[in-house]
């Protein structure tokens, strides 16, 4: 093989030791691999023991960016943090777009493998393919704003990039993020706990190391391409940001509101895109090479400070910490964004755990002696920014709802289980999966609990044109949303693989097709242009199907089994429209047909034969 | 979807009624089969009753090309004749190059369906949309070249195009085939014969319609690249045609010699594409729209006479008829290659056939007696050439040839059987599979019996220049010819998918890579451009991952079982160098790691969840 011609290497630490070592990765790793998801399992199966606490030293915790990562095309910005997941206790993964990622690229490495734990607070400075750890004593308990500025300030440049943990992680909140520049979140399942946990505070990176090209022009032939194609039609994205999604969704019926008992939200315009974009919308922001721009920067002055540079709430934290928790009030919404962004706590669960506990105080399981007086009820926003500062904080009742809905139903016991809208522990975004077969079957199958991420939103491809735009995968047929049919599943595995291959490669499914202006195809060009590989669309849904298949062998080792692929009874028992029984996730039907079609055994166990024919039979063995 | 923009029609006729229909091809089966092979197997399972008479008028005979065949590109000039094969019971399928499927494509058809039997000779004569059949009585019993000038004659144009059979398949000889110009070669599994049990001579086919390009400008693009690829490095196929290979096999002590008890032949020189090219060639020939003229056109005076009007003969006609059977003239090789291509017998099972003869004779299980006085021994050139023609007029001796090596082995009895070399039913080809382990699975396991285009030859991809070509299968490391790991065995099956692939949409492996300079990720762009298809090498992939299914499916409707997926025991309990046990074929070890990988149950039966996932649930039922 000749030499892939970007870095190539990893940096591992040692924080107990305070050790750094250099490692090139062969590059049949990174064509098997890509990076992010795939290849921060490659090594989390090689080298991280199961049953071990994700929050003690022992814990492996990976950032990852790509093969491609760095280079010119709009999109690939993203990075992935992988580690054990202290919220669900299986894998855990997440990915952040931003600047991070490229930086880490120009800096000379292509991920960061981190074990063990600092004595004392530290952060880790990363300049032109030099690393080291500084003290962080003085950042401890500081805020994500100002940790950001004082280690900007202290190194002295204000081009270094940095990931970092807020009081949250550093407290273990369970759903606790990691964030660069402040507005960009490794959002989901407590790796902010797992960096707090090593002491860790930030991850600052620099480097002026330009990405090689393989074939530089075609490179950029691809790109002109698709950013023609994208100035052509460049649809809301940018303009409205995700919260495009809420008034359709609300029409639909299908706007998560109150912990999901309904689908309809009588003040969903006042929380949409449109209205963010003609009242608090200051700016937009984007990532790294993206000229879609749909990051939101939002300015309230009264009866909330809300800065800009924590940027503004997305689709999910609107809808989070809005309609969930049946709150119409945008500025308190976007109060709620920066407090998460602050104390470095996922919006999505935090969202998500302030409505099962509202839910529960409308249920009586717990009243405001519980609460510290604080009235729970669905449509207190001042109640609901309470509630997200008392988790960042871990105080009081926050200390409770920190541990994460799973654990906290466990201990309040009286039937708050009900209530506690999760799976394997992690709750679920705002996408209601009753009357979306797909989506429910991503939900009770992500190895990271209910993720939005792990394959698309069946609406999209149900009809001719969204169908369009993956025919490359030879899906063909438009399937309705409520289609239960093997022929649906295979879609989902289908996209289930594409979609963690994009997690693998480091893409934003909004560049990409259907949602953004990158095809299949062109992706495939593109990655050949750039690493000078002849790799194929055959060969990157590889890479998906690895990733799938050795995120479940990480959880299986963990000891998930299939009564673990599940919903909540909420979505598989209750009609989502009354006296509509389709309405409900027909999951039981369609599981066995997923474990077949992904050459699992009954039991949702990967046989022999799928992990050699994914040249996995090595990296599984334990 | 939009509708399909090439002829979309398929011809439907009935020889028995004397009826013609035309049929619209659904845009999704080309999309799911392409044409040739896999769109033949669509119609044969759909259609064809099991168990039924070869040689019956209910035998289902298909003339297929494919989506693309008839557009600009080189190498997409193949078609498919399909039909259950008289000569192994089982699935026969035979591509053949040259001009004819792009002129069927021209007449607006892209496959002809046959069934029935004409009360007397007819040949069927296609002219821009309209079809007739016209009387064939005074050209039965006719030789090709005669038959061939005699219906451009009365036709009245001599740019008609014909595939033809000679009295070989007249007389239903089991190994009959049929030819295209005289020149091409729909050569094996006997399907001549199905044309011949039907009274069918010939089908003459001539249009002028132009194959509509979706965007002629990207399709003009990609040839354009290819050719240029090709004019800096085009190899020697052009110079030596396929007997290049002669040389180097029998250096590599591989090239199959006296019915295959040796790998070595004294006389190599005298018979190879140096040899050819410096004595009896007069021209070279080509394909619809190929540049690299691999055909040959020979001229011998004496002391036979050898008209360039039947071509000249192939590597595997040189061996067949030449070393096979001891024979190093090479001269009376093309002779025997005329004789063959005027009586419409397949070079290779004649050669095959005869070269069992020889040896049966060396064993003295046949004698003089049995000949008819003929000498039938190894190296005797006279003897072979009377042979040939035997078999073409099914006279003596030859009638019993002309059942094919299974059958006369059987009815020889003695031992006979032990020097019958054949895969259910179909004599092997003239590549030895000792010693390339890839090879031995690819005779074993064809469902059309023993073939060398059911995938390629491992030592190409042994090599890290010969597998750089097919690195978007993912196929990243090369793997020794004797290699027997699940990754050889995976290797086998996804060219395996590629070679059936090839075999559906008409390409010739000698214009894709390794041998040609068509790349995989071109073929896609190719097809993209010329059908606006927006497919991927994934979704093509699947094709011949079908054509596999499939094929098998329709064995197992005819008896076959996976005792049938084996070789003659010279291969895989003799040593093919003496003393050394890995040049035996380790078949057994084998099979089962084939089986799983396809998905297929420990009996070789296809399971449920595969044909679900290929979308042949439906084509499969009985």
């Amino acid at each position: 093989m000749d030499v892939f011609g970007h870095n190539g290497k990893i940096l591992r630490v040692d924080l107990s030791r305070r050790t750094f070592e250099e490692e090139q990765v062969p590059e049949i790793l990174y064509r098997r691999y890509l990076g992010g998801g795939a290849l921060s399992l490659y090594y989390l199966l090689k080298e991280l023991k199961p049953k071990g606490d994700p929050l003690g030293p022992e814990n492996l915790l990976i950032f990852a960016a790509s093969a491609v990562t760095g280079t010119p095309a709009l999109g690939f910005s993203r990075y992935t943090v992988a580690a054990k997941s202290p919220l669900t206790g299986g894998f855990g993964e997440a990915e952040a777009g931003g600047w991070w990622g490229p930086e880490l690229k120009f800096a000379g490495f292509d991920a960061i493998l981190i074990k063990g734990k600092a004595e004392k607070p530290v952060y880790l400075w990363i300049k032109d393919g030099k690393a080291e750890l500084r003290d962080a004593s003085h950042l401890w308990g500081q805020l994500a704003a100002e940790t950001h500025a004082m280690i900007r300030k202290e190194l002295g440049d204000d081009r270094i990039r940095i990931a970092l943990i807020g009081p949250g992680g550093e407290k273990l909140v369970r759903f606790a993020c990691i964030s660069n520049e402040l507005k960009h979140f490794n959002g989901r399942v407590g790796l902010g706990a797992v960096m707090g946990s090593k002491n860790l505070k930030a991850i600052a990176v620099r480097g002026e190391k330009k990405m090689p090209l393989f074939a530089p022009e075609k490179t950029r032939a691809v790109v002109k391409e698709v950013l023609e194609a994208y100035k052509k039609n460049p649809g809301t994205m940018g303009e409205l940001g995700t919260a495009r999604a809420v008034m359709a969704l609300n029409a639909g019926g299908i706007l998560p509101t109150r912990n999901f008992v309904s689908g309809s939200f009588d003040k969903a315009e006042a929380i949409c895109g449109e209205t963010m974009r003609d009242t608090i919308l200051v700016n937009r922001g984007t990532c790294y090479a993206c000229p879609i721009r749909c990051k939101r920067e939002v300015k309230v002055d009264d009866p909330y400070k809300v800065d800009p540079l924590y940027g503004g709430p997305e689709y999910e934290t609107i809808v989070a910490l809005g309609s969930l928790c049946g709150i119409g009030d945008l500025k308190a919404i976007a109060m709620g964004n920066q407090i998460c962004g602050a104390y470095g706590i996922d919006t999505i669960s935090t969202g998500t755990t302030i409505a099962f506990a509202m839910e529960c105080f409308e249920k009586r399981i717990i009243t405001t002696k519980d609460t510290g007086g604080i009235k729970l009820e669905f449509g207190n926003a001042e109640a609901m920014l309470q509630m997200v500062e008392k988790i960042g904080k871990r105080e009081g009742f926050g200390n409770l709802l920190a541990e994460g809905v799973k654990i906290a139903a466990e201990k309040l016991g009286k039937g708050a289980e009900n209530y506690a809208l999760h799976v394997k522990g992690q709750p679920l975004p705002m996408h209601e999966p009753r009357g979306k077969t797909g989506l429910g079957l991503a939900y009770a199958l992500s190895p990271t609990g209910a993720d939005h991420l792990e394959a698309p939103h069946d609406p999209t491809f149900a009809s001719e044109a969204g169908l369009k735009c993956i025919l490359p995968l030879g899906i063909i047929e438009p399937l309705s949303a409520l289609d239960l049919s093997s022929k649906k599943v295979r879609m989902f595995t289908y996209l289930q693989n594409f979609y963690n291959m994009f997690n693998s490669i480091g893409l934003c499914i909004f560049t990409a097709v259907p949602f953004g202006p990158l095809p299949p195809n062109a992706l495939v060009d593109y990655v050949n242009a750039a690493t000078g590989w002849e790799t194929s669309l055959w060969e990157l849904m590889k890479v998906g199907e690895r990733h799938s298949n050795m995120a479940r062998i990480f959880n299986l080792r963990e000891g998930f089994t299939a009564k673990d692929d599940t919903l909540p009874k909420r979505f598989t028992d209750v009609e989502q429209i009354p006296g509509n029984k389709k309405s409900k996730v027909p999951l039981s039907k369609m599981m066995p047909k997923y474990y077949h079609l992904r050459g699992w055994d009954s039991y949702g166990v990967p046989t022999k034969r799928i992990l050699k024919k994914l040249d996995l039979e090595d990296v599984v063995k334990t």
